[in-house]
């Protein structure tokens, strides 16, 4: 039966090479480093002869890590990338059935790729704070609120998600547990910190993600646009003009607004932004009973608002809700489902008609 | 003050881009995804309406992360790199100085390099058994621990580790938790998984890597030859032939040896395998005061009982202590060394010989 697994799976990933870069890419440089994060100390002396001993030594934690790739002849603007809630970098690369992510389609199109794990999760793992990790089963918690598949693994009807044990069983693999306490303000600082030394980029935000996107936007001016998909953790308002709660059925509460200082928000009308929604998102102003299409109702909802807001301060925000343009079936990782291409497609559109490319 | 921090890390890491590739690299692919793990199931039947109650679903956790990189006209056997304890994948990118790490150099010598997060750290976080995570200040400890720097942060005369503080922030910084209970078995296991999918490889390991990497010989064919830089969890032994345990002043404990059967310890027998030891490691049969030293002296003279044994029962086992060679202040991450193209020269020389390139 381990035997039979293994060939299963050698098989799939064999499958799977048929999907690699379309023509080899030529890369200049490619590396990793550390951003942001800070360093702390136990007060004392620390004293070799009592090792294990934390006074006086230090630990260094909250940074992001970056893995970074420019192709040969790239374009000037790079693209960085952040992930969302239990997710690492892995979002943007392989899909969970094998097929060139984000970070493969945009190498190809001669972007600079900037991978970042944030503070506190994946590589970046060296937190300041503690935390306990308790493994609790809850896969389908996450893949129904992702308008993936049921609560008895059968895929959303119609949905771009790929079919298959062995996508399923990457997709869940994928997910890493904070190592300290989430904490939107590190990940902006690490995020800003970034921006200061690679300079102009465009930020590209996952779900929870969009929150210190928003948030590193305000804070750092090399912060050319903001792309974001599926914003879940939050939005942005000026004081006063702030939405009320919006109720909702999703485990995860209600959706409130952000507040900040008309100053701080009004950063957001400098730059272009754009984001993007997938498919079985209600309209509505009521809760309903299918708690997983009302999580995302309410956040469509507030992004509607959040992109009139900007627009009205006079800025230059997108919403595309995926089905309003003729594609259906994106779930919560649009970016990463079958017809991701696609969508690559008209995010290249979007850049270059921002001359962003 | 903080402008100043960070006009010099964009500085240090304008700087360091100058140690990119020699040449650009063409990729003909490149990726990620999970090997090995396993899947977990709470009792009872998953129900839609209680999405907190773990009942009936599903956890997935316990795999590798491996990322991927294919160059044209590659080399048939690939180079699967595994780390150390409290490191990631990260040990073999970049250098804490901006220099290329194993993972460019080798792909610029057309080797496929896939570089693994060991199951229950880094991008592997999904873990199936938990852990608490508390931030203890002990960089220290460690740095002193691989003959860098001691507890006021002077470097080792003569060491090969890069000056300046920026390498020193970014050598702590990569450093990264684990996520639940640290296991070799569970480590071994999917590092099976892994050459189980791609097939032959050579396993290159660091460290505490260097444990699962004999178990991971011996259970798995694929495993073409094992190279281990400074392996310090353990060392495997037939049984009745194993060392008596090692007495040490390491706040690390003694050192014991690992018993095998008979006809699972041959298995190291069939493949070659060579052990790199930097500079600094005492000889002798009594503990000295100086904790680090002695840390390391006990894994010298034990991976030299291991060398002997496995070339007894008749395979190719190499040990190579870098003074002797005259190659002098290598600490314990040698391959990131200032001189760590050197190293990979000597690796280099030590595949053709065995016909691995």
């Amino acid at each position: 039966m381990k035997n039979f697994l293994l060939t299963t799976i050698a098989l799939n990933f064999l499958a799977s090479t048929s999907f690699a870069f379309n023509n080899p890419v030529t890369i200049q440089d490619q590396g990793s480093f550390f951003a942001g994060g800070k360093m702390i100390q136990t007060p004392g002396v620390a004293n070799f002869s009592e090792p294990r001993n934390p006074a006086g030594q230090t630990l260094h934690g909250d940074s992001a890590y970056v893995f970074y790739q420019i192709p040969v002849n790239a374009r000037k603007i790079p693209l960085i990338f952040l992930h969302g809630y239990g997710q690492s970098g892995k979002s943007w690369e392989t899909t969970p059935d094998g097929r060139d992510g984000f970070q493969n389609i945009f190498l190809e199109r001669r972007f600079k790729v900037y991978i970042v794990d944030q503070p506190r999760r994946g590589r970046a793992g060296n937190s300041t704070t503690g935390t306990t990790i308790n493994p609790t089963t809850m896969d389908q918690l996450w893949a129904t609120n992702f308008r993936i598949s049921d609560f008895q693994n059968n895929l959303f009807p119609g949905v771009q998600f790929p079919e298959g044990d062995y996508a399923r069983d990457q997709f869940f693999k994928q997910m890493t547990p904070d190592t300290g306490s989430y904490d939107n303000k590190v990940i902006t600082d690490s995020m800003s910190a970034l921006f200061g030394t690679i300079g102009d980029g465009i930020l590209i935000t996952h779900s929870a993600g969009g929150d210190p996107g928003w948030m590193t936007a305000m804070q750092n001016s090399n912060v050319r646009a903001v792309v974001a998909y599926e914003p879940g953790g939050g939005f942005a308002f000026p004081i006063g003009e702030e939405p009320a709660e919006m109720e909702s059925s999703s485990p995860f509460g209600n959706l409130k607004p952000n507040v900040y200082s008309v100053e701080q928000f009004e950063r957001l009308t400098k730059i272009p932004i754009i984001l993007y929604f997938g498919d079985n998102i209600p309209s509505g102003d009521k809760p309903l009973e299918r708690w997983e299409l009302d999580n995302w109702r309410v956040r469509l909802n507030m992004a509607r608002l959040f992109v009139d807001a900007v627009n009205r301060h006079g800025g230059n925000a997108t919403l595309i809700h995926l089905p309003e343009v003729g594609i259906y079936g994106n779930d919560h990782f649009l970016f990463a489902d079958r017809n991701n291409v696609e969508l690559a497609d008209l995010l290249s559109d979007w850049l270059r008609e921002n001359q962003l490319d």
